[in-house]
Parts: structure tokens; C-alpha cells; sequence
């Protein structure tokens, strides 16, 4: 199975790498460009073929390295 | 409007971020953990109401900016 990671930065948490991203398109001209967030995906394989298993392995993966939940959201997709 | 984009490394890219993450799940103890890849995600909010038009700019600010067309692949989608 194959599961997709979003992590996305909270609401309210400052970004300064959109921030960056959104004065760069505007410097290069890109007109009506408003607020850029920017986050991580990340696609992990994996040997199981339980969804249920699988989607309870990488929460946890979420928790202990991938995410900081403090500042950051995660968000969870399972493919077979 | 709001895009989001998916900026993946192209396959048979060398992705040592994603490496680098796979054995800290290894450290840490998950197992059955296969590849791991990542990339960016990045969410732009645009003034614009057609989507044709938004979807057009957006791929324009992907080739110019956000991915290197190189080694990375990009994906967009529109969502009003």
C-alpha cells in the first residue's frame, strides 16, 4: 500500500516560505496572487495490506518525526 | 480560486530527503517501511474567477518558479 502525506502548517502559524514564494511570483510579474502557504508531501510505501493498520503505522509516523504537531496539521490518504 | 500544487522528484531522481526519512522510521522502529519520497505542496490563493485562466497562470508560475522542470514533476488542481 501506498499512503500520501499533507503537512500542512496550522492557521494563524506564520510562513515564511510562502511569504518568500508569494513576493517572488509577484516580482515576476504574476498578477492577483494572494496569501501562499507551503507544505511537505510525502509518499511512503508500505508492506502491509491492511487499510486500517496501515492508516494507524503512519498516524503514528505523523506524531513521532513527520509532523511538529504543535505548529503543523497532517492529513492522511491510503492507496492500494 | 485556490490551486494546489504537488511538486514531486521525477522517478529514478535520486531523493535523499526521502531516504533520510525512511531510516529515521526505520530507528524508530516501524517496519514494512518501503520508499519514501518527498516533496513540496503549495496552496496559492488567486484573485481570479476562471478557472481556465487560473489553471494556465498557475502552470506558467510552475515552469518559471515553484519546479525545477529537470528533475521534478508537477501537478495542479483548481478548486474554487
Amino acid at each position: 500500500m501506498k499512503a500520501k502525506i499533507h503537512v500542512t502548517l496550522k492557521n494563524g502559524v506564520l510562513d515564511p516560505q510562502g511569504k518568500a514564494v508569494g513576493h517572488a511570483l509577484s516580482s515576476l510579474g504574476f498578477e492577483g496572487v494572494g496569501d501562499v502557504r507551503q507544505g511537505k508531501f510525502i509518499e511512503i510505501d508500505l508492506d502491509t495490506t491492511d487499510e486500517a493498520k496501515a492508516r494507524e503505522q503512519v498516524d503514528a509516523m505523523c506524531r513521532q518525526l513527520l509532523a511538529n504537531t504543535v505548529i503543523e496539521n497532517y492529513d492522511i490518504a491510503i492507496e492500494s
